[in-house]
Formats: structure tokens, sequence, C-alpha cells
């Protein structure tokens, strides 16, 4: 028997929770894919990888159907990657989520999760734009919900895929023209084929250490 | 006994709960204490009217702090008067609520109350600026916020106090200047003397027959 | 002679200046092109109809363009029709026009085609979302551009083709759904074929009078 | 005579040209008058200098402005600081300025000056907020900015005083606390006492070069 099977013999299930990112993650090619591909070839059969992403979705959102979409599924661990559209939307639709709201319904979502004896694994926000001197225009805004996801992480003992530090620093190494997009992403948001492989790797380093 | 008592024969303790205008509602002069001095002249002591406004909230806000503010105080009857920041703060901070969303957390608000037996009366949100004309920067969006209510209360069947048509009829008989303040209110948002009477006197006509 | 001929015996030229909607309106099908078969029809060769419209264009953005644009091709009349984006993109990229200085720049804009002996005949934005009751998002500040506008022709004493009016009068007779879109629009802001005709004889009912 | 002095044998009269930020740099305390003090201190006599700034003025209210508050002034020196607002009120208001909007006024704001043989210095916007790990709201956009008006003086061949780095570098050396204000300004904007000093010295240093 796997050490990386639950109590019960079964494959954990895992459920990505979050927004048009992992909506496409699921799809072919995508992160998720990309990851059970991984673990096929690792000869690692105990993980049941599911994507719960929604487009446009925003952490209230994923507040708002969190019962139906995720505890209904019975999962084991929960992937939760949210953040983009809390600050897109302000400058997009002017409903982007006020900084204090977004990490009170973002500890509601864990608090529930956990209530049910779920593992919750956090990830922050990776990209707005691809540029890396800081001058794409919610990177300020970007950083400070990166930080509140980091304060949760450190306050609550949560494992963190720190995808916003892990992006700046790819493309500090990887974008020596200083492009907006095209690296790791198609508009400078939704992952191309190197960002999927990209977060299918990072997210593994941390998902196969959660116990 | 009074037909008004509740039936363990104890005055109705009614909770409004809202934004800034509530809060302010609550203090002396406002719309809160004007119609408990209504209710003193006309020698009704059946009712107990409390404040649970906070400035700046939003539909989801009122939601968050439902538990602790509304349901842990008891009371009978919830009047629900919120939406002037879910416009507003789009333009002011970027952060205002989608339409959908406004919806879902109002109804999930009623849902909740309803669940634990209290009474619910909706109130439409007023004004955002006092002109007659339909041409305050918001007013569409308060139109559109405002039917969503109107529906709610229909299909849900509940009482409505409709001020957002309340104060348009008064502002277009009594404001022939179009002024786009100082009639109801001080700023085009918050009450002056004549708009808390204004409200007190509507939303008791609406209060006095919620059973 | 034709009355409608110019003092040296030429047809007019007519430039229409504006954005997206005038961009499209000089394609096949468009308002400027079906103006132009009006025209044809009736024999009335006397019009020279240009379009100058580009997409996403503001008030200042017609400012910074009419040198080379309008007043290089020596116009006899200007067609202004500006404003949707200016209020429009308040909330689609936080880049609207402050109303004070879309009165500025509009004005500006009146006073440098004057003094080259230009024609101005000017149009209030139309509609963004069909719906008759001023429920559109945008409705109040349309209501307050398309005042602005209405004020300068009047202390201007200059043509005024007020289709944020006409618009509206049309909704109510002729959207009894209270559709957001397909009346007039394709989208709640782009003319559909009734709405390139419809603006296409409301625009000729004025242009015909100008002097 | 002082090499300091311009053709005429007189001061040269520099014009301040910005916003809130310079409108207080005038008054008492205020990085003008500071300058003025510094210059006293060094009897160096040949200087004018003159404040002329407006609260929230963005870069097409200073082009609006230049004939009547600059050019009719017949400055020798006009240094333009400009650029929070154009950030900021995409935010607060929905009318911010389109980054390329920004530079073609800014660029325009130059040529009309330097028609008139009037020398130039550019300054970089300060700071919306003061966090120095690149997590206030606007650090992203307020840097794209910046960068914009360094092109734009490089390509020109203009002197440039770049406040945006020079109050990053004083935040990461002097802010240990990583507070977002109470540094270099009293509300994360609006100079104190210690950033008026500040930008009087970093200033005059670019200033006294320009011939």
């Amino acid at each position: 028997m796997s050490f990386l099977k639950d109590s019960r013999g079964k494959a954990r299930k895992v459920i990505f929770f979050g927004d048009s990112i992992t909506q496409a993650g699921a799809q072919f090619g995508g992160y998720i894919s990309l990851m059970k591909d991984m673990l096929a070839k690792q000869d690692i059969p105990d993980y049941d990888l599911v994507g719960a992403g929604i487009g446009g979705n925003k952490v209230y959102d994923l507040y708002l159907r969190m019962s139906e979409d995720v505890i209904a599924q019975s999962p084991d661990i929960v992937v939760i990657w949210i953040g983009v559209n809390d600050v897109w939307h302000k400058s997009t639709y002017g409903t982007g989520t006020d900084a204090d709201k977004f990490e009170k319904f973002y500890r509601a979502i864990i608090k529930q999760l956990q209530a049910k004896n779920i593992k919750v694994m956090l990830v922050t926000p990776a990209v707005i734009g691809e540029k890396n001197d800081y001058s794409n225009q919610q990177d300020g805004d970007l950083n400070k919900y990166s930080q509140i996801i980091r304060n949760i992480a450190k306050d609550s003992d949560l494992p963190l895929c720190d995808l916003h530090s892990l992006f700046h620093l790819y493309e500090v190494n990887n974008n020596p023209a200083n492009a907006d997009k095209g690296i790791l992403t198609i508009d400078g948001v939704h992952l191309n084929q190197t960002g999927n492989r990209f977060v299918a790797e990072e997210m593994w380093k941390v998902l196969k250490e959660v116990r």
C-alpha cells in the first residue's frame, strides 16, 4: 500500500477550485491534465485530480458555490487558486473585491472546508501581464492580495504554492525583452503550454507533501 | 393586549439592517429615532426598534455579519435596506457588487433569516443624487438594483418599502430646480431632517402591516 | 442651381466625426452609406458625405486628431457624434472623461472648427443598452452628458440631432419586452440595420437645414 | 553677473506646473517655498520660482490651461510634474487617463512650450502609497506612467527628475516597517515636511543644470 493513499486505501480526491485558469486547466493540455500525465508516468495512481474552475470567478463566487461544487463531491484535498478577477474586475467592471472582504471570504471558505475535515492548499494569483519590472497595471494590487494569502497560509499553518513569486522569478530569468504576454501566458493571464507545465510542476511539489 | 404584540406578549424587536444611512438613522434625529418618537406619540409601545447599520456596507457585508449582528440578537423582524454602496463603489473604489451576486447574497440573507423564523421586510435604495430627470450618474444602475429587490419581494411574497420609487416621486414634485442634493439629503445620499422624517413615515406604513 | 450647393457651386463636404458607431456607419449598410443612398434616390447630388470615425474614441481623441482628420480635409460641415466611450470607459477601463472636461474639449473642438468657417452640427450619444425604463447601467450618466451637449447647442446656437431623446422615445414605443439590445442595436451600442436607417433619417432631417 | 541669469540679465522665471502636490508646494513649508529658502541661503538670487499647481489636475488639465496659466506668464523654464491623478482617478472616479493619451497630451504640452522657446524639465510621479515592496494598489500603473515620462525625456533629450525612482529608493532605505504613509507623505500622496524638503533638494539638483 502506497503512503499516498488515504486512510481508506482509496485514491485521494483533489479538487482544484478556481477561475477560468483552472477551468482551462482541466481541459486537454491544461495544468490539471498535465499533472495527471505526470503522475501516470511516475506510477503514482493514488490521486484523483478534479477541476472545479469557472471563468470570471472571484473569491465570493467560490464561497457561494462551495457547498455544491466542492463539499458535496467529498474531496480529501482542495486547492484554492483565486484572486486574479478580484483585482482585475476593479478596472474592467468596477466590481473587484475589497482587500478586507477578500480575506474574510477566503478565510470563511477555509473554515468551512476544514470543518468537513478537508485538507486545504493555497495558491497565490500568478500574473495579470508578464512584465518583470512591476509595471503591469495591476502589479501593486496583485502583490497586495498575494500577501493576504501568504499571511493566511502562515497564520493558519497551511501549505502554499506561491505562484505569484514563482512567476515573477521566472519572468525575471526568462523574459529579457520584458514582454507583457507570451512567456507563460497567451494573453497575460491565461496559461500557454509552458505556463501549464510550469504550474503543474510547481503545484505538484507542494501537493505531494499534503498529508 | 395589543394586536401588535407578538405571540409571547412582548414588544416585537425590529432590527434595521443596513449601511451608513441606517447607522445615522439610529442617532438623534435619524429615521429610526423619529419612528420611535412617532410610535410613542401614537401610544404604540409594542415595538423595540434597533439600528444595525455600518457605514460603507454592501450586501455581502450584511451577509458576513448577519449571524453576529442580527440573528444573535433574536429579532422578530429585520428590515433590510442596502444597495447604495453596491452601486456607488463601482466608481469610487472599483469594488461594487455584480448584479447577479447582489441578488445571490440578498436571497441568501433572506433564506437564513427565514430559517430562524424571522420576518423580513425589504427596502430599495433611495438615491445617489437627487436630480429628478434620471441624470444622476448612477441612476441607471440604481434602478436596475432596485428592480432586483422588487423582483425578490414579489417572487418571495415579502413586504417592500420601495423608497427608490417614493424618492423619485418626491423629487419630481418637490425639486423644481432639479438640485442634486438638499431636498431629502445632505449630500445626495445621506438623509437630512426632511429625508429622515420621510423615511420614518414611509417605512412605518409598511412595517406596521408586517405580521 | 440647387439651394443645397455651397457658395462655390460645389457639393458640400460633410465629415461625420465620431467613434466606432461612425466608423461602422461609413461601411456598407452603415448610416452614412444609407444616407448617401437616400440622397441619390431623392436626386440630391449636392453633398459629399465622408466618415471619420475611429473605434474607442472619446471627446479628447477627436480633439487630438481634429487637425489632421478633419480640418485638413476642408469640410463645409462637421457632424460631431461622440460621448458613448466618455461614459462607458469609466466602468470598462477606468478612463472615462470627467463631465467638466468633456464639455471643455467639446467646446474647444467647436471653436477651432468655427475658426476655419466650418459649420458644426451636434449629436447626442444614443444608448448604452436599450432598456426603456432608465435601468441600463449608464443611463444616468448618458443623460447627463447628453444634457451637456444640449446646453452647448443651445448657448452656441448650433443645430442638434438629439439621438439620445429620439432613441429613448423609439424604445418606449417599440421595445415592449424592455430588451437591452436587438431593437436598434446589435449589442446595446452598435447599430443594427434598423438603427442605421433610423439614424440616417434623423440626422438628415437636421443636416438638410444646415446652411 | 551670475551664469544663472538669462540672456536678458534678469532672474529666470521657473513655473512649477502640476497638481495638488504642487499647489501645496507653493504654500508655507511647501517644496517650492523651501527651494526659495535654499536659494536665498546660498545667495542665488537668479531664480523666480512660481507655483502653478491645481488640485486634481491630470495631464489634459495642464494642456487645457497651459496658454493662460503658463505661456501667458512668460516663463524661462517649466517644470512639469503630473501623473498621480491620471492613474489614481481610474479607481476613484473612473476617469483616469489612458496611457497612450497620457503620452500624447504630455508631448503636446512640451511641443507648445518649446515652440515658445521655453525650457522644459520633466518629473515622474512620486507615490500613491509608500510601501516599498511594490504592493501599493497603483504601483504597477505608476511604474508604467513613469516609464512613459522617462522615455519622453530620453527621446526628446530633456532634463528629468525621476522622483518615482528616488522615492522608491528612499522608502527601501527609510521605511523598515513598510508603512503606507508617514515617511515622505501625510496620506500616501501629499508631501509631509520631510517629503517637501526631499523634493526641493532633488528637483534643485536637476533644475540648476537647466541652461
